[in-house]
């Protein structure tokens, strides 16, 4: 049906490319609609508490793979992913709908399953599941979640507010989830090809649980109130820390230095990096899905967080015209850019 | 990786009774969860406006054929859809959020033709797109999308305020866009067996607009509020007046009669349904696609809608133990069963 039609395919733009082109020229008219298209969840306000609102979508032979995710840990993490959003925004999660496509043929008890782990992930952060869609695939598995999240007006923070200065900060550590994936990714060619030997995925439990569990960073928010820390933008890292960079930067109008000795990598996933040959700070910050939290805070906070085992100082904001910057360990300096993780460019 | 267990394979249960399964032990944590799954939108009270949320997802050969389905039409129905949910409980739908996953060999031309019939729908009803997810997909397209609107407390409208004695009244008119969909089919089966003959959809324009491009009746709330009614349970139809009508009696615990003389139904849609040797009432009863809303008034508010042309009575609603009926034009009385559209049992 496209025969007439000029051809530009999607691998071109890119997912971020794409979504500017298509919401481009989209004008919020309700006043409610607060916050739209831009950033980790939309904003609206109905005269009460800010309403927050992210969805995301994951897709069976692109986001998952069945032969190696179980289905407990995919609903568990298909939920995490979209509270990560609403952590990011520095608000509440309260609710989540849910829509699945899936095969007729699936049966009842893998659905059970997958309910089981998506039923967890609520229970964690006392989130409601209040609604959804069940409906059937011709193909694969997709699930789409769309959580919903709460906070005082002056609470939320967004993308756009970094300031020249301000240190860079990140939560927990990174790059782990990616080394993850590679590990279940080779055991899965060995099985392939060999249906014989069974994984030896033994000792190899923190980057897994990384991949197949993470954690979305509620814990934080707590931290924030305790330590009277607002900070000035915040983002979640789940394409790549470089990826969340630029998002903060660009919407900030500012540049940042990035000091590769800081960045927080565990050494499980430095050391298995190694083995696959790879550079750790390529994964730290290309790796995506460690759904870890990216934020600024002016530098007359750092005593709030210094020696905080749970956010590492990794840099800090310059002026729009320096670019943003990795200082790597010999002292020069290269321009970061984004190679994380793209729906329409990995394919 | 199911080998181990017990299969009950989905189509058993079908949809309905799926959901049923997976959410029978939900509890709801929150206070500002005022209603889960059960009803055409989820209630969230964040101490303002009551946030109404709806989400709705569409998967490629299962809820439409990109072989005649224009893309704009496609992208404009599965937004109507959505609202359509959030005008059955009486609210103003304010945004949506649009998650796609297509194949990344998809051309941007495509879903730039997608969008725009997307952002139709939401200018009709001033509605913000506010944000969403675009992905690859290593197989069809899917559409997921999530409808937020407001209401004031008491304007809004459950499926389980039916009380005996009430009528029964129905918008617009049923089972053309079904109608509509059998003549699509055909003609595609034509091409396909003879691509040299065009296809012959002349004189059907009706029909095919209410399968191509239904519209939601939010025009319906607005009467409401000009004829000063408020109905005491609502729902929209979209998987056919039987399975509605059972939702309702069942929520609202109570029975009803219908009568086949009084259902609404356009004389090209039955004549098409002749032609397709199917009885016109089985149309009207288990089509589905309409996107009119169902919805009980009290007896004493007759007067109201006596006599306008956007509103049908079609019956009462009496006692639960003497189920749900349809008079026919006979006079005798047939248990009515829902046979509507079911993602699980028609594939």
């Amino acid at each position: 049906m496209f025969e007439n039609k000029a051809k530009t395919e999607l691998s071109q733009l890119g997912e971020f490319g794409l979504i500017k082109h298509l919401t481009q020229h989209i004008e919020l008219q309700n006043e409610s609609s607060v916050k739209g298209v831009g950033d980790d969840a939309a904003v609206i306000d109905n005269g009460g508490k800010m309403t927050v609102v992210s969805t995301d979508m994951l897709v069976e032979g692109v986001h998952f793979d069945l032969s190696y995710v179980p289905l407990k840990h995919l609903g568990y993490k298909a939920v995490m992913v979209n509270l990560s959003d609403i952590f990011a925004m520095n608000a509440k999660p309260m609710q989540i709908t849910v829509s699945i496509a899936m095969s007729s043929k699936f049966p009842l008890e893998a659905v059970e399953e997958l309910y089981d782990g998506i039923l967890k992930a609520c229970a964690k952060w006392k989130v409601d599941l209040v609604g959804g869609d069940t409906t059937s695939s011709t193909s694969g598995l997709v699930i789409s979640i769309t959580a919903i999240g709460e906070a005082d007006k002056d609470q939320l923070i967004y993308r756009n507010g970094a300031k020249e200065k301000d240190l860079v900060c990140v939560t927990g550590d990174l790059g782990g989830a990616y080394v993850g994936l590679l590990l279940l990714e080779r055991e899965k060619e060995i099985y392939k090809s060999n249906p014989g030997i069974q994984p030896d995925l033994e000792g190899n439990d923190y980057i897994l649980e990384r991949q197949l569990k993470p954690e979305a960073r509620g814990d934080i928010m707590e931290m924030f109130k305790d330590l009277e820390l607002k900070p000035t933008s915040m983002i979640d890292i789940s394409d790549g820390l470089a990826s969340e960079l630029l998002h903060i930067c660009t919407q900030s109008g500012v540049g940042c230095n990035l000091y590769e000795d800081k960045l927080p990598i565990d050494p499980m996933t430095f050391e298995r990096a190694r083995q696959f040959n790879l550079d750790p700070t390529t994964c730290v910050l290309n790796g995506g899905e460690d759904y870890e939290l990216l934020f600024t805070i002016p530098m007359s906070d750092y005593d709030k967080i210094k020696g905080n085992p749970h956010i590492t100082a990794i840099g800090h904001i310059t002026d729009q015209n320096s670019g943003v910057n990795l200082i790597i360990k010999d002292g020069s300096m290269h321009p970061v850019t984004a190679q994380g993780w793209d729906a329409f460019l990995k394919k």
